[in-house]
């Protein structure tokens, strides 16, 4: 792989992903194989923000390659409560692990880690921006529950609008030939104009449903979502839209034998307890291919560590990006760049408009 | 061992018992032997209210013996504060761990659990229902200090009533022969009656006495209690009772040259610091044994894992348990179902009678 | 090494020292010869107050010797509080660990640990008392970045007067021959007596200034310090010392071409960002020779573990220390003793003067 980091998906071409999903099925069928293929190294944990689940699949994915973990989860109780700026943690944390796995809920802020970091940084969430490791949980999980990531037809249900894994997996699925997307939400939690860019541009077949039961036929992979009460800007509004759509077994029974259902978890009431037990519901085993996702991608990080700091930056714009959560924001220090989309400035922390 | 998981220390026939701490001695007489036991394994352990001390008793239990440790301390910041279902955590943390040690206020949890995890549940405590694992502590204990679990003279001291390792204790030991009781209590902390059924029933001697001072020459083994201030209705009622019975050097010159003195700590003020340099204290020793009889325990649990999940449930009552602790209450989709016992139905889980 | 526990840094010989530092160096040049040197062994981390740098920095140390890791970051989940007194925790977790990190805000505790522990302790900060580890840090930093301890011209810049790292750092540089220190700071945060007694006592040269821009040129090395805003009686007097002492890329213009900045971090504005880059800037390798001082501290302790328990102090002072944060006031089984100095009481514990 060339890059030194995974910040965003795209930084990895598909030849990068074909080889991490090809590694992750090689360890599922042989994990005795890997139980120290990582023995002697250890990986960061930087969780500014709690989500014991990502947290948890990275560790255990570290461990059972035989390495070592550090890191925090409370970042009340860490040295950034004594103001302590994101440069200095990770210059200092990089030089006590090799790679370094950071959940922060500003925008950004794992690209301008990577700036200070000698050791390779994994984007383990960005506030609202990025999220890579679903997606490549999804991807991995695809490949061997399908057989493919071509041709497919992908059902997504729930909240479009926000939806960050949603967003990320249509991105990249769109770069794979012959698939076709079903968005099935209400009117106010449909997909954002660029995604639908993003799809015409590729070249991609999409339509929009607002019934689950009249769209699941069809459907080869279905993807729920959980809409998130924090996404909302009052209860009212989160507790018309909850309970729109709930995948239960009557609608199972009108779904293709071979659909593979998938949600990227917790869920709350979109999926019926009673589907877990249908064959066809795979987000279970999608965690788990998560966590085979996850060892494969250390093990490739570790591979193109060098151990050394980048280059100090060169660059730096007199402008400042609009977005009040965008870590150039938040970290004065942070050189500023923006870069070009269609003539328009977009900054390179955050993949913001400069201006709207 | 047959069992699949340790819920109930009934769970386990004598013959099981006497596996684990005969394998409890091995490994305390021969550490070095089983460094690397549980290589290539990982344990989670899940605690959903804390408890330090039995968390950092499993997890040098398992990375004494080579493996590796997953989980959370710290629910508030867990995926459960997304609303996640038991369920689904074990779902997919049984993906992840080879073998999960679940602590949760709500009784009847870790019977739950084990009907959706891929891998063997210990049972760290289910709210004030069971904790098997300082039972076994405490057998393991007096296996090795008084080279016997038979033919004892056992003071329990303090609360008998709400006392859950106490009554674990009585339980147990009345399977071996021999053994006689001593209960020291005020009458408002005296044993329940199914104990002293059980006792009855057994065919083991007991007693009761409201005076340590009176009763410690004829033990055997002194097993001192803390009274729980969380047990009691108010702060009044429990500072009456708590100090009443005080361990000290002066009580301890009336006691035999060989009692055992035995305590679950932490304590508070039930034994004075005095008494820690008498050489018949060996409750800082018990906690040491704890390590060895959950290293034990982690061994043999491991060989039994399949890996599999267990059949679906086929059973279900419409009759619901009246705990409201009850898991059965709290977790909406788990399946009801009670035992007879005595004409009477139990809950499965929780153990509480459906009709008082 | 002779010592059983390292409670204070002057427990050490210079020999003992240069032993550390010397294994701290070889580790560094050659850290894959030390991957399995504990192998088997388990360190644990009881942090009574959080410190996620030091902690991070111990647990990183014994987790690269291929160790183990147990303990608590958030006193407010352990046992403690269940009322468990620092002797009880110490002889339990010593029946887990081969060795004891401990933090805790209480000034002594660490020595009142080390006559309850079966395993030594190591103080990773006993409230404003002592900080050993820190300046061992310091140590091996010079050592390897100046090449000697001896002859060096040393800058101390800021908080003289409540800097815990800089009196010991001093104390222990003083006992090397033809050290100088230049002590840069206000009035009111100027060195106290007793430190500047132990400077005369060893003949050790220094001066006062109240500019670091004019004090800069002659150093060899210069020792930045945090203001810290809880040592402060009042926001007012803080906000008035901030910000006086700020090293920037101006002020390092004059200074020598071999100059080496230290910090113990974490940095608030002391330092601006600009200075990071600059070659002599060493703080972050600081913290990168901290863990391999802890690595080879923790491989000496090891060595010198005997597995037993101290014998039972016979000592015993009827005298009380008056320092209400001394842990003889926490922790009422302590028994008191005071050493002479000069003629007065200073408590063993927490080294304060009985009488004032």
């Amino acid at each position: 792989m060339q890059a030194r980091n995974l910040i965003d998906l795209a930084d990895m071409t598909k030849e990068d992903l074909a080889e991490i999903i090809r590694l992750a099925g090689m360890i599922r069928d042989n994990p005795s194989i890997f139980t120290d293929a990582c023995h002697g190294k250890i990986m960061a944990t930087l969780f500014y923000e709690p989500s014991t689940r990502t947290q948890m699949s990275f560790q255990t994915a570290m461990l059972r390659l035989g390495g070592k973990v550090i890191g925090f989860d409370n970042p009340s109780n860490a040295s950034v409560a004594k103001g302590e700026s994101l440069k200095d943690t990770i210059r200092v944390v990089s030089g006590y692990a090799d790679l370094i796995v950071m959940r922060n809920p500003v925008e950004g802020s794992a690209f301008a880690a990577s700036l200070y970091s000698k050791s390779p940084i994994i984007n383990a969430g960005d506030g609202g921006h990025l999220h890579p490791t679903q997606t490549l949980t999804d991807l991995v999980t695809l490949s061997y529950e399908k057989g493919t990531l071509e041709g497919l037809t992908i059902g997504l249900c729930g909240d479009m609008k926000n939806g960050r894994t949603v967003h990320s997996l249509i991105k990249t699925l769109s770069k794979y030939k012959g698939n076709r997307f079903v968005m099935i939400s209400t009117p106010q939690l449909q997909m954002p104009p660029y995604i639908l860019k993003i799809l015409e541009e590729s070249g991609c077949a999409y339509s929009f449903s607002d019934s689950l039961e009249a769209s699941i036929a069809e459907l080869d992979v279905l993807y729920m979502t959980r809409i998130q009460q924090e996404r909302f800007p009052s209860i009212e509004e989160y507790e018309a839209q909850k309970g729109i759509y709930v995948l239960d077994e009557e609608k199972m029974r009108l779904a293709k034998s071979d659909l593979v259902v998938l949600h990227p978890l917790p869920r709350v009431d979109e999926i019926t307890v009673g589907v877990d037990d249908d064959p066809r519901a795979k987000y279970f085993e999608q965690a788990e291919y998560g966590m085979y996702a996850r060892m494969a991608l250390i093990i490739t990080m570790l591979q193109s560590r060098s151990g050394t700091l980048p280059a100090p930056q060169r660059w730096d714009d007199a402008r400042s990006c609009k977005n009040p959560r965008c870590v150039t924001n938040t970290e004065s220090y942070v050189p500023h760049r923006f870069y070009d989309k269609g003539g328009r400035a977009v900054c390179l922390y955050c993949d913001s408009l400069l201006e709207e």
